[in-house]
């Protein structure tokens, strides 16, 4: 039997027990860059890995003096960064990656990175660190770690005429899903926990 | 006998043959960070190590987007940066530190380093980073890599009333003297090769 409450409403239960969403939507608008920082915060502050977003790079045409207060930049301009956005230390491995957002949603176009990202991740691959992409699919809320061995060879593969994007399914297959919590939200450590056991050549499939 | 030519001048030697100085001194006014930035493109090209200087943090204010041409920055403030200046992977070991310029001759001042700098390099070592400071005695030409262990010593000391600088002699003790050489001039690898050696307890003395 149902009760009709008079103001239309169920009855209002004790704050504790009121049933909380499964999923957090509050930074469901989050930039994946916000995101990424949010959770290396987290790391940092709970030692376990220590990683930063490095500044843009930008070139100084006219700086200010002036007395008695602090320099002021006039004019100046953006230079694309000659390195990823991201690197830092975690258990002792050297963690080097960028971070790409797509809306597409069945693949992630290759346009997305340039030469240089390509040559220094492959640079830093051969120095036996452990090197990525955390690519972002906005509409699918979906993360995915892919490796920058898979990377390079998928980017290889377009200078010789090959696809220009890396299809979902394939992904699937060779990334490395990027699961969501809540400290952090997004739990990258986690995939790359099993990219580091794949570079050491144990299966944990 | 001496012969006195026409002009006043001495014979003009061929080219080939002039005497050149032993020592490059082309480069002797150059700021460390030029110098650490030149090692650093050697050990890039030579696949030797992947190091690069963070771009100097920057508070944007003002960004004007011209139709049709770059983005420029009209107001902007420099940030302290939250960590130190270079990092990166060599022989798969993060390496992390940041290089300071003192012009006194008996000792360096610890006031170069500000306490998030002496953080972060802690929070590097606990995770197994190779971390240090590279400190010029711009008037002695003289180049020492302070291990972050001792850094960070002298600076708790510091803050419990202890001494204000590290006296060269005690660099010298705990300290790795910096060669210089041709490629690259500032040859800071190799002492990185011997602070490597003493953190993995091997005694290279």
């Amino acid at each position: 039997m149902t009760i009709h409450y008079p103001n239309g409403q169920g009855p209002q239960r004790p704050a504790q027990s009121r049933p909380q969403p499964a999923v957090n939507f509050a930074d469901r608008g989050m930039s994946l860059e916000a995101e990424i920082n949010a959770s290396n915060a987290y790391y940092l502050a709970t030692n376990q890995a220590v990683i930063h977003k490095k500044p843009t790079p930008i070139q100084l045409v006219k700086v200010d003096y002036p007395k008695r207060s602090a320099a002021v930049v006039r004019e100046a301009y953006f230079r694309r960064p000659s390195t990823t956005d991201y690197n830092g230390i975690y258990h002792g491995y050297y963690i080097d990656f960028d971070a790409k957002e797509t809306k597409n949603v069945t693949s992630f176009p290759l346009k997305n990175f340039h030469q240089h990202q390509i040559d220094h991740l492959a640079a830093c691959l051969k120095q036996g660190g452990i090197c990525f992409a955390l690519i972002k699919f906005t509409r699918l809320t979906a993360y995915y770690l892919l490796p920058a061995s898979h990377l390079i060879t998928a980017w290889q593969k377009q200078a010789q005429g090959g696809k220009h994007s890396i299809p979902l399914a394939t992904l699937k297959q060779v990334g490395i899903p990027v699961q969501l919590g809540l400290h952090p939200r997004l739990q990258y450590l986690s995939a790359v926990d099993q990219l580091i056991a794949r570079q050491k050549g144990v299966n944990h499939e």
